[in-house]
């Protein structure tokens, strides 16, 4: 049997005089925190959390009348993750919060290196604006706003819209590279290309001749869910679920195939009634927001009941299964890209790891 | 000035002596060669060539009378270019023909190491089935055989069905690896998958959570025309027209966002009624199948009046342009893809090269 | 001229009341923290530091006494950024240290998910092995010891080796991942291949045939600092120098080209006596080993006079500059790589910013 | 048992007259040629073929009285394939020649889209420039020419130096794109790097920090036999021997660590004395040239017995082995890559295909 790390040394007064006398010089001795710092599984201060929609859906639309978009930027409720109170994170390296805007709004055009993705949990009619180009949201949607492109947001409608915002701000933070740069005086981009443009030119499987592309992020940024729904029911017509995560798919840069952004990666998922996923475990964090259907996922020791506008999220390395009571759709993203990039990520399905 | 290459030098009586030295060593001078080997610019023996449809159909009719599936195999008329007799090639590296299947028809299910395209010239109901899931045909639809994948064909309808089969077999001819493998007793592959499979699974910008793919081919292989046609149309209204090329879009891999196959590139091209490119020239051969409209192609001193399903061939390093006297939609392929692989990819704009 | 975010809203009492109000349902204002999220440019705690390597080396040795290397695991003294005190780390993504080992010590067998190298700062007779194969140290060399392959420590000579640590473990813990295996029971790996045999079989150019690589960490692990110096002095002799960082070569997997391992980037750098750099900023941060030579670093307002064997770090965003008063070779390692995966990224040079 | 495919119908007389009809339509048949097209397994008119060095040897000096460096452009015998007469080839796709370069002489600086590799058989002091840096050659040396790069030859020595030509010309013939470009009026390009700063740039597991790089070619062009020999002989002492190969290592771009040139792949390998592989073949065609040593290879039916500085050729898909009656070191190359990247290599080892 592999034996564990030894505890730290005793701290005899001949170490601990020696500890004070190298101090001044920045120096301290590794094996006084070894032991925490290397531990033979991931451990995280994150827990297991889940937003009920219907319980927070006043709170949020009262942001509304406490305080006006422009005094606020972005009128958005961070989602914090209990264990880490204070950090502003739903997750050790993400981010999650709720944003309302009101009919008329606009909220000022900027860019930050911070990648964002916004999906659509209530209302139509608003839309984010990428380099100019209107995407208009309907419930469901994906809509992407990646690390340093120009991006503003409106509501032309006449309902409050309510979307999740999902960042990776955590890390980039820690990372240091944080950029902010605001357009103009606050206007809007100016509009080149018409709504929709995106997902003719790189969203049908063909791209304009002779065009070249950057490869990191996608050059679709507006994922309708009618598609989304309407791939998953196809794919699952053919009968290969996948026991652990039902049918899941990942929203893909179809010119590389890869994740959508390098630090985000997403996924809608649909489990059919009735239906038990297998337990999962792995080294990324998972937050969902549920789209219809009801269930519940069994995350370590909690369970965390579950219907339609619901958000939740699993910690890195927790072992978890989802049982749905009804056909359920349930969108989800995750740092499981980044970490596949370097080289870390891991998972545990069932009782196998690899 | 830069000067050409010397003609070869002269024959002397003692040079010619030790040329029939050198001889029976298998050795031969490259000077007296080498001014035909290497030229400033490419030289092909092909030709332009248009094949009108109309005047074409009853002949590809009668071959339904003349000759069975069985005995054929396929029943293809090659399209061989005037420049290239008996080489069977409608380029220099590329074939084309028209294939016929009669309603009630059905051709043994095989695979081999060249690849194929097949583009839907008339009729519906027949079908390719790829590692036996069915692609069911419609006119200006583009479905892929890539190399070493199992395929066979049907017509489940009650009419002929022609289409153009474009594959790379002079290439991979000339390069050896001809492989052809016949499946079982001449029956179907078992049919795993239903239609329409591929296009839910890889074909809506999305992919299986956890699902790997080679990089060489596409896991889509079947594009219909209607998606196709729409997303052209969408992108015009953006207004960003190529001065050679109108609206070209390029059939691409979702996964990889390269060439359908690597060695043949695959295009659908939008030219609005009234517009004229300007001239174009490449190193690769290109091949046009018209679904709609009418105009003429000027390629070298040759003028192609095309219409509907018609089919002409531009060859390698000819300069060419486009007249389009109806909205007109072409299909095209190429070995552009191998070519840019390669680091041979040349193409001349109006007047400049790179 | 752009305007900035505008600073948090005024905490009013109906305002106050509201934030107490969605508190127990883990929501939290965004408008209250998000000036200190997002700011035009990067901001980082770490501050520039230099550790004299002749005043350190008492203490260093010292520790060989104080206790065991069986105790210690590994006798690594961490050289903390004094802006971080208490975080372990050199930077805020990186870690350093200086680790002893005495002649006759071995250091028992493990794999972590954190990457580290190692870059001999003083003696000889020391190796890593890494899977089994030993890698004997000398002073200038680099050694990989990647993400998740077995190494082991001992000390073949007859006098103390201390090498500089570098690790991810800051950048890993955060993330979560951290996994940590020892090997049987405190063993040694078995070695199956000779010293120096990664070197041939991939350092020379070549590669086995038909031998395919996993992309992420290098293949090689042994870079003899002879080479190195060697490849330096010979490309300064063409005379082309860069401006911000006179002579500086990267070390490269030989079968990607790309940074060692996916989180760690490592250069060698030659500046000429006399040579003064431009200055540079840049979102990574860099921790120096200087080998020979001597000279200065302005680090925003800092100046940092270094030696042979001194270490310093240049914290992200922090415009430095180098003066060197003798022929100096510096080894250098960032996190880089790990932006320029991320399209994170950035430097200025001189001013100009990209 | 899978049947094989019919042998072309019966040409009835009614099919006669069909076939006279579409022949001025540009159509013919497929039906009638598809047995010769489509074969279960690859067929090359090539034939194996040594050409014995000390036989020729007298007849390749002699070429330099016959004619001028200048007359020729280049010196070069064709080592014309005899199962492919007039063709200028050595194998379907490659070409080979032995060039000789006297005393004194220079070939003028040209570029060119076919892409050549130089392997040196006798005398040193000759060089090729590549972009005006010189590569001085010794025998054993290889030296790349890639498409599209200016290069020049001259012999500052005292004796003939004679080194193997490879080109992909015939496959740029066939494909089209075969451009030539004289460069100013004969003359020389500009030396700006000093010899040997390919190597130290890029050939020493670094590159210049920042540098970035097109991937279809090698920077380094200069792989000193020297080099090469130490890295077979120190990976053979690992004793991992290959069964069909023995030791053999590839040439590799040291920036992506794929083959040097995207047509050309280049190899080393030693056979230790007494050592007899595997039986191997695959659909690329290899030309060896052996450096050291003697033995012979058997192709087929035929045994080619080969000694230092013999050259032969193995054609596509034929079953081949080696036996060394000394230490023997030999050089080859291929068209493997090209199949490769095109997705159509395979190969047998011993009774296994894959």
């Amino acid at each position: 049997m592999a034996r564990g790390l030894h505890a730290k040394p005793e701290t005899t007064p001949e170490r601990a005089a020696y500890y004070e006398d190298i101090a001044p010089h920045s120096m301290t001795p590794l094996w006084e925190v070894l032991h925490t710092m290397l531990r033979p599984e991931p451990v995280s201060a994150a827990v297991p959390h889940l937003w009920h929609y219907d319980a927070l859906r006043p709170q949020v639309l009262e942001s509304g009348n406490l305080i006006t978009a422009e005094e606020a930027e972005r009128r958005v409720l961070i989602l914090e993750n209990p264990g880490l109170k204070g950090k502003s994170c739903v997750s050790d390296a993400l981010f999650a919060g709720l944003q309302l805007i009101m009919p008329g709004e606009t909220a000022p055009c900027h860019r930050h290196s911070p990648a964002a993705l916004r999906f659509i949990v209530e209302g139509s009619g608003a839309y984010t604006a990428i380099n100019g180009e209107k995407a208009y949201m309907e419930p469901g949607d994906l809509i992407l706003t990646p690390s340093g492109v120009w991006h503003d947001h409106g509501n032309d409608g006449d309902e409050p819209v309510v979307w999740l915002d999902g960042l990776d701000i955590p890390l980039v933070s820690f990372l240091s590279p944080v950029f902010l740069e605001l357009y103009g005086e606050g206007k809007s981009f100016p509009a080149d290309r018409q709504s929709g443009d995106n997902m003719a030119r790189y969203g049908a499987n063909m791209v304009p001749m002779g065009e070249t592309f950057a490869t990191g992020n996608s050059p679709v940024f507006h994922y309708p869910y009618d598609k989304t729904r309407a791939a998953l029911l196809e794919m699952h017509r053919s009968g290969e679920t996948d026991p652990c995560h039902g049918i899941k798919m990942e929203y893909i840069i179809p010119t590389t195939g890869g994740p959508v952004m390098p630090t985000l990666s997403t996924f809608m998922q649909f489990l059919p009634k009735g239906f038990t996923t297998e337990t999962y475990q792995s080294t990324a964090a998972w937050i969902y927001a549920v789209v219809e259907g009801e269930g519940r996922t069994m995350v370590g020791d909690e369970t965390l009941e579950w219907g339609p506008r619901d958000i939740f999220v699993v910690p890195a390395w927790l072992p978890h299964h989802h049982e749905a009571s009804a056909d359920s759709f349930a969108f989800s993203f995750s740092d499981r890209g980044l970490h596949q990039k370097l080289g870390l990520y891991r998972e545990r399905r069932g009782n196998q790891t690899n």
